[in-house]
């Protein structure tokens, strides 16, 4: 196949992301797999990878208290949407906080996404051109504007630790033509981004690093070409979008497969708002080592809780009865505090600490994931594990 | 006044509850007020009085960690709402489950009421008659049957630590003829109460205490016709009911303090569903010790902050750039955790996590109030400090 790079991207090719904060340690590759162990070390210390990031829409991890998300559920960083961050509670107010962190009271790490994927998802009347996008509040009505510069000078304002560049995350399907085109904005776009960016100092006393993202669709040869032109900027980061968008997990798993090969191995690679504990071994299988999603968070909210052994829909009337604790494994205090049939009773009665109860199990459970993963990656045998731990991950119990 | 107990009345005075297991040793009294510090010896702990006791209704106090609870609000004793565990979870798996205390996990003392203010508040279609009261659940509108006999099978099943008799709480404003049939009718199904509780063993292995209640809407004569004839059943603990629905807080003083001179002294009294940390310190200075309400956690949900200073709406824009703690005295975690910005930002956008930190907030401030107040009143100079704190307390932030 023939990479055709379109004339206005060959001269930013050689403009490389000048300024790299951020350090990759590569601890340990598996042997039968192409999952890897690292550290990345950030303003807010360091991040233990593969990871799951808990996501914090709106400066909260709903229904979870910062106290219980770092020693309970105890992740190294955490996502906040840049899109919610910027309606509410405004940047104005959390650059008088000084930043993002201490306006939420969280001294760890944080991720913020380029408000993009919400703008698409939540907005009801959005324009999208190769200026920027037009947008509708999803709260009160009122028209806003993003566009990669705006995205860049919002995120100097939260102030994360890692911020993301302005994309078009595609939807599911999306034609040849239209994914083709979308990627080709997106790459400019993250030119805009690191353009811009230099020209934007950073608001707080820590760095900022910016993660491009990978675009294409369900496409081999656009991921190809976008996993290139996105390994092209030289950042100490990437990221993997558009994916878990309602495609098959097959071609999911097929799309990072092509993106994790051409990225470059000494970053870490980033699969954004990715999935279901199978969805995450099988992508750390393949080379990914950030993952953000509100799966378990919200339909922790519904109910559904993820076990070692499979997934409880703790609503349904079989646990009416059942006494045992929520989850054996005791992996977070909630697991042994609580019975099933005493959450399943908070989620009948709506009571909303079963909503908490569950969040914190879930959570929990996802970083128990991830750390596992790690140390089966650094111990040599991932791969079996894997393999074992899949077809358990996804029974209903 | 000419006392008049009617002649269905008199066969019962000699009949007194025989089976009480509970301890009240009252440790001081204050010599400016009829303040009292004691305590409460029960099943699951003792409790220090006065006592405030949060409300769980359902089996949980909404929103609060069980861990919370007890680490950082830190009640001897909290309540649960008989009519709500009654109609959810039921009693065949609260009795599957052991009682309550092992249902929700909470290993130390509970009240429960007697499900009758919640029939006669929450229940569209509901007929009082001698025999007890036919109502429609707000739940699924099924038809129930509650009497005294029933409320104390119920709480038998439920197994709260002190049950509460079956009463007929009157509405305010209640004209004299119905509050005096009233609280004859109360009287009699007391009696019932009494005489049933006989019949129906203790289901665990700790004790039941009965508390009867006082009723007599705000007529001063029928308050000591009622608290006479409570007085005379010989109960470990006397309530006083159908107070704070309504009337003037000088009217609840006002019977407060008639019935405080006639329940005996050596027995902890408890006034029900009182009130703001003002009601709270005044009935103390006229001889209560124990109390419950709503308002803490439900006036937490809609952003109403109580603190030493006054009140605080958090939901005011006035607090959307204060970056001061949710509350300097920091009495529990959340107020020196967050700001009054962060909090307010969680409640305009609609977070729970805001309703979470407000509940806990306000249940840690009213548990530091009674026990200020228990502190003056073993140092003697209880009255003093109740008067210069109530201005204080009612005031607006
Ligand atoms: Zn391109
Ligand atoms: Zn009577």
């Amino acid at each position: 196949m023939v990479r055709v790079i379109p004339l206005l991207h060959y001269r930013y090719l050689c403009r490389r992301i000048d300024t790299v904060f951020m350090k990759f340690d590569l601890e340990a590759k598996d042997a039968a797999s192409k999952a890897r162990a690292g550290k990345i070390t950030l303003g807010h210390g360091i991040v233990e990878t593969p990871i799951f990031m808990p996501v914090g829409t709106v400066a909260s991890v709903k229904g979870v208290h910062q106290r219980e998300l770092k020693e309970d559920i105890n992740p190294d960083i955490i996502l906040g949407n840049t899109y919610h961050l910027y309606l509410r509670p405004q940047t104005d107010i959390l650059e008088k906080a000084g930043g993002l962190h201490k306006f939420m009271g969280w001294d760890r790490n944080i991720l913020t996404d380029s408000g993009g994927y919400q703008v698409y998802s939540l907005s009801a009347n959005r324009k999208i051109k190769e200026e920027g996008v037009k947008f509708k509040s999803h709260i009160d009505g009122s028209y806003h504007f993003f566009s990669p510069e705006r995205a860049m000078e919002i995120q100097r304002s939260i102030g994360a630790d890692i911020i993301m560049a302005f994309d078009e995350c595609t939807p599911y399907p999306c034609d040849y033509r239209y994914a083709q085109r979308s990627m080709h904005m997106t790459h400019r776009w993250l030119d805009r981004c690191v353009e811009h960016l230099k020209k934007v100092p950073e608001k707080y006393d820590y760095p900022q690093t910016l993660f491009p993202i990978v675009q294409g669709s369900v496409y081999k040869d656009l991921r190809k070409q976008s996993a290139e032109y996105i390994a092209g900027a030289g950042a100490a980061g990437n990221a993997i979008g558009g994916l878990s968008v309602g495609e098959p997990a097959e071609e999911m798993y097929a799309m990072t497969e092509v993106v994790c090969d051409i990225l470059p191995e000494d970053k870490p690679r980033y699969l954004m708002g990715v999935g279901t504990p199978v969805n995450i071994l099988e992508n750390i299988a393949l080379g990914v080592d950030m993952f953000d999603c509100v799966m378990p968070t919200r339909n922790a909210r519904n109910g559904m809780l993820f076990t070692a052994n499979g997934i409880i829909n703790i609503k349904n009337k079989k646990w009416e009865d059942d006494f045992s604790p929520v989850d054996e494994m005791g992996i977070t205090f909630v697991d042994t505090q609580y019975s099933k049939a005493y959450l399943r009773h908070l989620f009948a009665a709506n009571e909303y600490l079963g909503k908490q109860i569950a969040t914190i199990h879930n959570l929990g459970f996802y970083l128990w994931l991830v750390r596992e993963a790690r140390k089966h990656i650094l111990a040599g045998d991932f791969y079996r594990w894997k393999n074992e731990m899949v077809p358990r991950l996804g029974q209903r119990l």
